[in-house]
């Protein structure tokens, strides 16, 4: 079957998009299509045009005989400062303010569109380099490396409080946690990563950056590499930061318990290099 | 500006897959692109008819001025042998094989390609059903729960075993873990479900049930309705099934230790009626 301009168009659309991060060749979409190589390319040129304009993304053309197309995520600053409007707003209800001044997030967590949207800006942020494993520690932060990995087109890990049976053989450290000073455990499978990995962690939440700090012992252990660190909300503090380079939407200023009002702001992502 | 037909349908394809399950006016498009509303109609039913020569899914036109036009996943029966077939194939690695004849399946649940996969067959399933919430069980359930949430474009609530200050005031029940008999504990935040709400509820793997019961009973305490029950891997087992009514994609039927062998055959989806 000889397949219309327009049919291809709608197809490697969904195609490109269902396939972020990899290199297709051109002689791919010419056998799916029954089609000339070089109607394959002017498709691709309309394609990128219209993803660049609408904000969707890139579409990297590589030349040459190992050469291709590929679609990165790249979210446009205009809609990271929508998302990270959407987030301030939603997170400073004052019907979150939980008892000992903790913020209930749960719900923006499990929000499909919202995480597709906080995926999509950390992976814009991390697609030009090389990333091959998203860490989070169970529970809440599982919702937003899912999300990124989708858009890198890259494996989930997940660390552990705990040791599980399914988990087969571990590595497990101690660390201490940067605001309660307690010591605390994490877990991870023996083969969930492989040495010399590039490894972007991620978490819902960060005060001193304990957790990420006890992530980062955790990437030692596998003679792994540390890529990145992103967050959806950070909050201000007064001990060190043990953290130094990440990237977060929003900062949690202050809760003030009696008055029931948040007080947030934009996170780190304009000024720490996350832009276009 | 005015925008081509070509480049009006690279941008719809996107905007109709980023928004499943939604009931979009014409108008929304017609504006967006400075068009005739008549021009719209012919760009969907091209895009109607590649989804569905495709693969990618349905799209519903709703006609009237309340109307408007929706993206429904929808996966092929071909597509669905395919994914089962490719899970069995990694499943029955011998070096899944785990002490106490246990699968390690780690690896499998944090790899976006086949979990988008996964979400989509379930999606797909009960995509013609009211559904307003994928629920789970932490924390290996989440990354499906996850996936199928997005094609289903609902909110995703997670079960947890213990308590936490960042979910607020909870809803605890005890239950008899299925295999172990072991009086087990499920806690889910007050907040996270309204009365009344039809809950889709999944895990990665099921034996006698008991998890996926405990699940249920908590949906009572939350007077909201079981919609349906999504399993990647079920085991045969010698105990009666908790759960009479559940879709499943592998079955595990015996793993041998000393042979280092896994007997895996298809699950019950196509005879659950998970067919087109």
């Amino acid at each position: 079957m000889k397949w219309k301009r327009s049919e291809r168009l709608v197809d490697m659309t969904h195609y490109l998009l269902d396939h972020p991060q990899q290199l297709i060749p051109l002689t791919l979409f010419a056998d799916m299509y029954q089609s000339a190589k070089s109607s394959i390319s002017e498709d691709l040129t309309i394609i990128k045009e219209t993803f660049e304009e609408k904000g969707i993304g890139l579409l990297m053309t590589v030349p040459g005989a190992a050469g291709g197309v590929k679609y990165m995520p790249k979210m446009r600053d205009e809609a990271v400062r929508e998302l990270i409007h959407d987030l301030m707003e939603e997170l400073g209800h004052s019907d979150r303010l939980l008892p000992g001044g903790y913020l209930y997030m749960t719900d923006l967590l499990g929000n499909p569109e919202m995480m597709n949207r906080v995926g999509k800006v950390f992976a814009s942020a991390f697609a030009k380099e090389p990333i091959d494993v998203i860490m989070t520690v169970a529970t809440k932060g599982i919702s937003i490396a899912h999300a990124i990995a989708r858009h890198l087109n890259v494996p989930v890990v997940v660390v552990r409080r705990d040791s599980k049976v399914t988990e087969g053989s571990t590595v497990s450290i101690n660390y201490v946690s940067g605001s309660s000073r307690r010591i605390q455990t994490m877990v991870l499978s023996k083969r969930s990563m492989k040495s010399g990995q590039r490894v972007l962690i991620t978490d819902d939440f960060m005060k001193v950056g304990g957790t990420m700090n006890g992530m980062k012992n955790l990437l030692e252990e596998f003679n792994c590499q540390l890529a990145g660190v992103a967050v959806l909300v950070e909050t201000e503090h007064a001990d060190e930061q043990l953290i130094e380079n990440y990237l977060s939407l929003v900062k949690l200023h202050e809760v003030n318990e009696k008055e029931r009002t948040i007080a947030l702001t934009e996170g780190n992502y304009f000024s720490k290099g996350g832009k276009e």
